[in-house]
């Protein structure tokens, strides 16, 4: 498998990005195109030391002439910038050169590039953005996580169906999926919530029903239906309590030799449980409903998180992912499920 | 000051409640109404340790027939059990035999209630429910937290002048206020939002401008605003995911044993920890927008829940909450700000 990698994208530069192409590369049979400013990218690789010259074999460098910042309107910047590294990178997914584009760059920017250039799955009304998230038992997937910030109840039904399709990465044979809202009877929630219910309700899909925020993190459902406005406050609120928490926690710690003290005794512990928060171990949130393969990563991703989010493209195309979220809407529609 | 207290309300039974009030009884000159089944608080009375008995001093019970159950529908609870103990709390307030009326009762029921019993401020469009976060800094007060899942503009702004009006029981002169969504830039986030902004940034109020959910807990902002809906499930989400994250850390740590021994010597920073991240130290969700003092609890408060809740009434009767809210609306019109 070949893939394209956005080297501009991210707020730590182009040497963390190649850095994560390179694990990736360690680890998996597969080819990378960095796309970017060609003699910013040759910079960097010859920068890579001996030991890793050889994975550059399978490393190939597409000049991009533009970028796209951090902060430009995404709409904007893709209707200016046709040449930037985003487009150029979906480009080459568009023309099979690839089968997936990979970018830490402006989120909203490379969602605009992956529909715009790929264009949607066939009966997909709005391709959006899914997250894993780690809880107490399995990953659970939500979506929306931020494309969409105004849905119609058929979105959150699809949304369903697209998430449910990734759960089967992990194994899951029939995702249990959850409408989250704020209460867990039948009828609670706003008008969205009250139709996008009885689409789910009526659907082939394994629907558990209504979840609350607090179910998310129980490892009691396997996929979390909501709008991308919820969805990215969701996920944002999920970083930002973590960190926090952890900050209050070594706070306290701090203030005691004995707390110190058992700190460093169980501070393997304190490691490995972060190792299972950290947003880096589960890669990038798949944009999913387009023609082809596109991941958008955390601004923040170090290579640990561009290497698994690498590897979550990797695993969508082993999957085929696209051919059984097609297949799914369709069977739905067979079945009298609502298109759009 | 003498306040109402739910009997009847939680899902712990009439006991929790009894001790909590009791616990306020203990720390501050007021008296305490409560308000259920008199033969069950009665039986619960006498049996009060004897070193307890004299705060009885300060305790009478009013009966109530029935009450409204966690599970019951609130709008048709509150229209047919017009005795429950809940909407006899309320009618103590419109009568003026109490100030305020506490309950961990069906929340939706008890915010029913006092709406209806109580009638709204003057120029406040809707009630809402406020929360109180701990973070890194100091706590921030957020709103709404359920009470409306659909909102107008207007209902966003005024919940900022309530918000921004409770901050001042934490001292705090010029409360920061945030508009939850997802960017930060101007013009991020839904039709709602956009709109919201624009009537917050005219306002008298100090607007900080748009935040974003891992924001809340930085202690950067004060005030957080966001409709019912977005609230309730930050509100839920932020509980699961403290739950969780114990947990998985717990885990980890009894993996080992050395890991155990380092926990055993951090116990007191770890409950230091966790009695700043607690619900039960922020009592219960003020009912703000009403004509009188109500609050919402947990359905899960323990005793020291319900304290704090009583003494979350006392300081909301002590700043003058009410009448701060109404003036600060009143200047807000003046100044050519929004009515609804």
């Amino acid at each position: 498998m070949k893939l394209a990698l956005d080297a501009m994208g991210g707020d730590l530069g182009p040497r963390v990005i190649i850095d994560g192409a390179l694990l990736a590369l360690e680890r998996d049979e597969l080819s990378i195109t960095l796309v970017g400013d060609e003699e910013v990218v040759r910079q960097h690789l010859e920068q890579i030391p001996g030991k890793q010259k050889p994975l550059l074999e399978r490393v190939d460098v597409v000049h991009a002439q533009t970028a796209v910042g951090m902060d430009e309107n995404p709409v904007d910047a893709i209707r200016k910038k046709r040449d930037s590294s985003i487009m150029t990178a979906f480009e080459l997914v568009k023309t099979g050169e690839v089968s997936a584009a990979v970018s830490a760059g402006n989120s909203g920017a490379t969602l605009a590039a992956g529909v715009r250039k790929l264009g949607r799955l066939k009966n997909v009304a709005r391709p959006g953005l899914a997250t894993v998230f780690p809880t107490l038992k399995g990953p659970v997937v939500m979506m929306d996580v931020g494309a969409n910030v105004e849905c119609r109840p058929v979105h959150l039904y699809q949304f369903g169906v697209m998430a449910s399709a990734v759960s089967r990465i992990y194994h899951v044979e029939k995702p249990r999926v959850g409408l989250l809202t704020i209460g867990e009877e039948t009828g609670k929630g706003n008008n969205l919530i009250k139709e996008a219910y009885s689409l789910l309700d009526r659907s082939r899909l394994n629907f558990i029903g209504n979840i609350e925020g607090r179910d998310i993190f129980k490892g009691d459902v396997d996929v979390v239906v909501c709008d991308g406005f919820v969805g990215n406050i969701c996920l944002k609120i999920s970083e930002g309590l973590v960190v926090a928490a952890m900050k209050m926690l070594r706070e306290e710690i701090l203030k005691s030799t004995l707390a110190k003290i058992g700190y460093l005794l169980a501070r393997p512990a304190f490691k490995k449980f972060g190792k299972k928060v950290d947003y880096a171990e589960y890669g990038g949130a798949p944009l999913l409903g387009i023609k082809g393969i596109g991941i958008v990563c955390h601004g923040k991703s170090n290579s640990l998180a561009i290497k698994n989010a690498v590897i979550g493209a990797i695993e969508m195309e082993q999957l085929g992912l696209n051919e059984l979220i097609e297949s799914d809407l369709a069977a739905g529609l067979e079945n009298g499920e609502k298109g759009f």
